[in-house]
């Protein structure tokens, strides 16, 4: 049986909770939050007790601490609780700065702690296929990979300004999902972007609109495009050549109805709320730490590739500034 | 908070359960079944007791029961639950004789208590838009219903002779969903049907294969076609023609992943297992009979509706019997 | 080089007309019409004369005549062109009665010619594409063919008068059809049928909303609906459930674009016009009649399957009126 | 009537020559190849005069010249026809370098006569969808478009070396979808690629493997992904994200048949070879020449699109050879 201790009792510590609650090998000691009342609900809930997040870092009866609170506290949370032995899943991103996340590296690597990073649509059961299916060889050897990704509506512009720009708040899942599918490092990164939905997010120094192409040194490629809004929903695709055939992810769609009428066929829009969306990734996620914890052959997303992800969120930041592809 | 007894604690008692435990207005009290450590390892999970049925049914502090038990168990059940005061959620078939379902309209009238038959498909999310869609008039009036419904595979013969029969067994979901879609109430079932999987079924009296039409008094035709037997899986769809369009609902697949090779696009299976298939269904029929026991005017499927499916699968089966059409 | 008078002109003659001259193993000889402009614009067309319907078919320069002038004039001219020894492709239906069709069996039969009932569907790539995969046994043994079958709009009530019926007019095709796909004969016809659509045609005898059921003598199953309305287009589609697998043919879309907005993913309506949704099945028709006039061993629908369409027609307008299966 | 001379008799030459026989409006007058059996053939077919290519620019009854000729033929054929007022549909590419292009613009704008580049994927009816309702305001202001285009197999390793490239060879389709969709220039190219199918092709100095990322001044952003191997088929999907809903073109499929099985649904895939995969748009490609030829408001891709897609393709190689995003 896993203790665990939720640190951040907003949303996604929620989520979290909900799915270690239907868990037989997992339970939840305790919870703590900056708000007492968010975490007194959610203690609630669980069962759970509050107790503060330095008690829970600092507790015997606690083996992993779930990191869901602000990015900003992320450091010094992973630190201490590195230090103190326990196991780690925490929220991308792991830090704003890659030397930081490099500087975690070695708090993890000493402390021989389990650390998942969350990329949570690794664990989404349709990308997840496309995933093993190219592992058990379906398309022969990947070639291109096309990441279709768009947000129903933009951030509120207060987000926007420390929000690390669309390259490390939006695309960085997207990133590590070409890691995932390429199954090599990108050793190029060329970003163009634009500001064509709104311009308080020029303003707020960032792009809407995005593109990067990634190129590994075998030289296969990569191509993704961000928007910060789409008026059909939140629209994750993913497609995959290769050179045996060609995998592809469509979106989830909210039911299986399609209405005839003399304008066509209507199909029903991509289901519209991240979290209701990858609810499944969330809960897959989540049981696969577990699952790792007890056969550490259970592969994880682990802070190498939180790191390899924010690199190349850097480089493509710097490549939109710079005109210019950056190796990485 | 309504306060329940589950009734049967075997895999559909277990369904409900998990669907009561995340409600907020709804708690299991007490769970019986005829093998203990059934109801004992549920109750555990629902930190609830273990009463015996018949002290559910008495119990003051229950306020409505889950009847999962076996179908030969129904009638009894339901008498004395009615003659309790406690409303009623019962699986299907309510009872196999018609006649008996008649003789507890008369005792739940009289006990003016809510009784809801579990045709749980009514409240799959697909088939429930298509509903909701009907009713809001987005395809005119409805003129014609098809209904494709096909198990991956026959139960066991064993099974078979004490099934009541493809009709009453299989097509009774179908059925429902035919009056359900339709709106009016069938006046003729014409029924056919031929043992085409296994011989075996033939044997025990059933065919294994049917189609049946159904028409109503204002002239709305269904066509429904069932087989034991679909060796893609659980074929499960729905099509309603009407005077200003047509809506249907596909299969659910168990995921949106397309593999292209020279062979073309293969696309995912339905999801295959009757459990996970309308895992969803279980959960929002569930939520609606709680609803229902606050607001009478949530709509439920209720004890008539499960007498009169059960009238048109005793006359299909007639029908096939006899070789004509049966006025119903 | 088969040399082929056309009879009729209109707009079937026209269609044969144009696949006739992208051959190279055909040539038109001769066209005639009653109306004499309709035979000479046809005539300049292809480089052919215009001679009367008679002289075609006394004509030695003439080895085929395709026949699509009005059906009542059909028993005439199949009589006179087979005494003649002219092959024949003869539009369907063939004659309005069975009778005389068995009666032009026995002139063809005694002529020795080559007869072709045009029922063009089994043309159609799709649904032959589905036969073919049938028969070679993709799926196993047929057990429920279902075929969804629906016009964009009724044809003016002063057609349905003459029309023979929805089952002879329109029912017929698919009626074809599922003797195509179930491989067998159907030993009982059930139809039940209303008039949604509009008053009028009911006042003419007919109704605009139909639905058969066919079974076999192996039980083999198959369920038609047919509506003279589709508000969404011309609707058409089959599907073959099987031992070991299913297989179904979509309709044909005007284009393959999707819109994606806040309503969701918006398809093209299906090809709306019969000459446009089965133009490939024309054409393929046409070349397999010439095809079948230099290699017997080529399959095409015989005038034995002309008849036994009529037949199946005759018994579900039958089964209609008397409200029971009728046995063929 | 618009009097036609077709310049080379190749497959091309014989596709516009087939599309020229079935209009009203336009006839074969004369043709030439390289090769008299090819003139001949195709002259006899068309009931058109062989002659000389040089007779055909001089003849008087000759309005219009099609040119489809080898590439390198181009340059002088076109000085030369449009010298003698000819009106001129040319094979893309027009000629392998852009400042050729100049030139003949020069010469094609002194002699006032129409000029056709022959991007026949404008007039394939699923993208000519796409422009229209750009052009029609249903998705608003077009930001991000994406081309996906994979040949079915890579060409002969003898004709890449004379190709000119993927860019200028196969991508130059793209690079005009791209501006026709778009509906602007773009500023920057930038191209990534790589030899993954076969190594021979690299060392005939070329790709096999190619992305490119366009800009616009407003600051749309196109993505292009080609391969020369897809084992699948031959793949051509276009889709555009716009500020208001998003259009997408699928694949052209060989049938509508679904194919059902425990592995799932396997449907057909995409018509394979390109002057099927683009019938309808060689059709209508000729049919909207000749219309502009009495028309000179209908739409047409002239040598000015002709020169930019060249100029997009060559700083799509300038990119590939130095690594940087090309200004254009």
């Amino acid at each position: 049986m896993i203790r665990i201790g939720i640190l951040g009792c907003g949303r996604i510590g929620q989520v979290h909770a909900r799915t270690l609650r239907t868990m037989d090998d997992a339970t939840i000691v305790a919870v703590s939050d900056f708000f007492p009342e968010a975490a007194e609900t959610l203690a609630r809930q669980c069962g759970a007790e509050v107790r503060s997040t330095d008690d829970i870092i600092a507790s015997p009866d606690i083996d992993a601490v779930v990191v869901g609170t602000p990015t900003d506290t992320h450091f010094d949370i992973v630190k201490s609780a590195a230090a103190a032995g326990k196991h780690i899943l925490c929220e991308k991103p792991v830090d704003m700065s890659a030397d930081n996340i490099g500087k975690l590296i070695d708090h993890v690597d000493k402390a021989g702690i389990a650390f998942f990073t969350a990329f949570n649509r690794r664990f989404d059961p349709n990308f997840a296929n496309v995933r093993n299916r190219i592992v058990a060889g379906e398309i022969g050897q990947v070639e291109i990979v096309t990441i279709l990704s768009r947000d129903p509506s933009p951030p509120p512009i207060s987000y926007i300004g420390s929000s690390g720009g669309i390259f490390r708040d939006m695309m960085i899942h997207d990133l590590d999902m070409a890691r995932f599918l390429l199954g090599e490092d990108p050793i190029s990164v060329y970003a163009t972007g634009s500001c064509l939905i709104d311009p308080e997010i020029g303003k707020a120094g960032d792009v809407d609109t995005a593109a990067v192409t990634l190129t590994t040194a075998t030289g296969k490629i990569c191509q993704i495009s961000n928007s910060r809004r789409a008026t059909y929903g939140y629209d994750q695709r993913i497609e995959v050549h290769g050179s045996a055939g060609m995998l592809r992810a469509a979106n989830v769609l909210e039911n299986t109805v399609d209405l005839a009428t003399a304008a066509g066929f209507q199909a029903a829009p991509p289901v519209n709320f991240f979290l209701e969306r990858y609810e499944q990734a969330y809960a897959s996620e989540m049981r696969t730490f577990i699952a790792h914890l007890s056969d550490s052959s259970v592969a994880i997303p682990n802070i190498h590739d939180g790191l390899k992800a924010q690199i190349l969120a850097d480089a493509a930041a710097q490549s939109l500034d710079e005109g210019l592809p950056i190796p990485v």
